[in-house]
């Protein structure tokens, strides 16, 4: 298979954290250019727009974008547009509006849309999703809570009216949701807390049912001082499960039955290339649409003012 | 054809107005039974509970589900499970994740899903798609505003917190956008307000824009004294587009050019007898995604209580 030929848009610290490592050590792609407003990767052209990107000498054949979701939109549809194939980070966007057009964009422009759900690509995932489909669950929790000094620090655009808040990391645990239940759950009851001083919620407690009758229920908190917590918790007919550290590690009645060192963007940029090979797309918005649910039905709790 | 035996569940103010007297003039169906808290059909058997309806003697093919949304989910999957075709009045669901659930399960089940959205059968609404492809669109506004008390006196329930507030009228003009305009279009900016005594919104500014840049809004108010406004106005390169009542008048330039008595449940009903005939369901949640969207992205302003 040819190399990939990759442009990344928006160098920031998800970039630096994940993408372009991942990048770096993929045999499937090769990064030719960045284009972001301060950040650049050195030894690579870098630009200060996507149209200038556009615009250079290179050949790019598909551009990641990693930029804040509320400039996404325009970006992507230049990208497919020009005939890339893209890979949006998560949340793909700021409606379920936006990607909807995307993905209708990218299939007449016969392109590749990846709308990338990092969590979904945990050590543990598949494994805890055959052993959750091998017995009858009881109930099942997600507890997903971390501190928004260290995760998110000084990102005010996540505060914004539209923007997710607590979501941004809680989505991830709707995406593990999602890929490891036998069954579709929707939501039955909602409380969001939304500090004095913001417009979007730094808290959320919501109850779901599955078509079985079971049981699910999520806690996210972005207030939680020390050591993050992303958690999985089922008690089942077969025992007690816990799916930790984000999706990496599979425990059963207290023994660790999987774990291998995380590698989460590996497996996107993994799924990204057999997509684009594929000539398909991937452009599931079930957690965002879970998202937007818990607005529409949630009941908002003002709580005390939030400041970095 | 087969006559279809059909069931109707919530016999208030909606069934009234506009099932029951369209079953009664259709061809394709008969209604066999109802089950209702307080309502019935004089001369058709009823009960008092869709579990004792479907434990009846009638044979019933099909149910219409008519009781405010909070309480449709359990009913429609009963029917499903039942081996029922079903159809949903509007909104089909609380959640997306609901109706989701319910495609899912009427899918597996063979049985034909019908998520109703009345104002896609207006007299009109073909003639307007068809005039709209035919030329290049500047703007598009929909203005949706009505006394609350004249067409939905005392429904306490459409203030509760998951409630649609004003989008219950509202979600009708997002499903004639969605139905008339040539391409997708998402949300930029929503302003939601909500009486400071309910939670849920009494007036909404919404702007959109397509994918081709065209600027679309809406405008939905439960306050307007006097009669109600439904229209879509559209300004285009072939002149001023009006589409007027709802959906059942068309007007160019101020000529009226499409009109017809008001006969939309009896294109939902012909849509649902056509849909059973084929073995397929029509479960379009674009419009209720447009709602979630808005209120994900909207900021909300309190104003005035708000008391029937």
């Amino acid at each position: 298979m040819m190399t990939i030929r990759l442009g990344l848009v928006g160098v920031g610290k998800i970039a630096h954290d994940q993408h372009i490592p991942t990048i770096a050590a993929s045999p499937d792609f090769e990064l030719v250019a960045t284009a972001s407003r301060h950040g650049s990767v050195e030894g690579t052209p870098s630009y200060s727009s996507i149209e200038e990107m556009l615009d250079g000498p290179e050949t790019i054949d598909a551009i990641t974008l990693c930029q804040p979701p509320h400039v996404r939109y325009d970006a992507a549809r230049l990208a497919i547009a020009s005939g890339k194939h893209v890979f949006l980070e998560k949340p793909p966007g700021m409606t379920l509006g936006e990607v909807a057009a995307l993905a209708e964009q990218a299939e007449t422009a016969g392109v590749s849309l990846f709308a990338s759900w990092h969590s979904r690509y945990g050590a543990a995932i598949d494994d805890t999703r055959a052993w959750l489909a091998g017995t009858t669950i009881h109930s099942v929790k997600a507890i997903w809570k971390e501190d928004v000094r260290v995760w998110h620090p000084g990102q005010e655009w996540l505060w914004e009216a539209g923007a997710l808040g607590v979501f941004d990391p809680g989505i991830n645990a709707l995406s593990v949701l999602t890929a490891i239940l036998p069954r579709r759950f929707f939501l039955t009851d909602a409380t969001l807390e939304f500090p004095e001083n913001r417009a979007a919620p730094i808290a959320a407690d919501l109850t779901y049912v599955d078509t079985a009758g079971v049981p699910v229920a999520a806690e996210f908190d972005f207030r939680q001082p020390g050591p993050h917590t992303w958690e999985v918790h089922a008690e089942t007919a077969a025992g007690t499960m816990l799916l930790a550290k984000g999706g990496n590690e599979l425990w059963i009645d207290g023994v660790l039955k999987t774990t291998a060192p995380e590698a989460e963007y590996r497996g996107l940029y993994d799924q990204f290339a057999r997509l684009i090979a594929a000539g398909k797309s991937d452009a599931d918005t079930t957690p965002l649409a879970h998202v937007t649910d818990a607005f529409l039905r949630g009941v908002r709790v003002p709580v005390e003012p939030f400041h970095y």
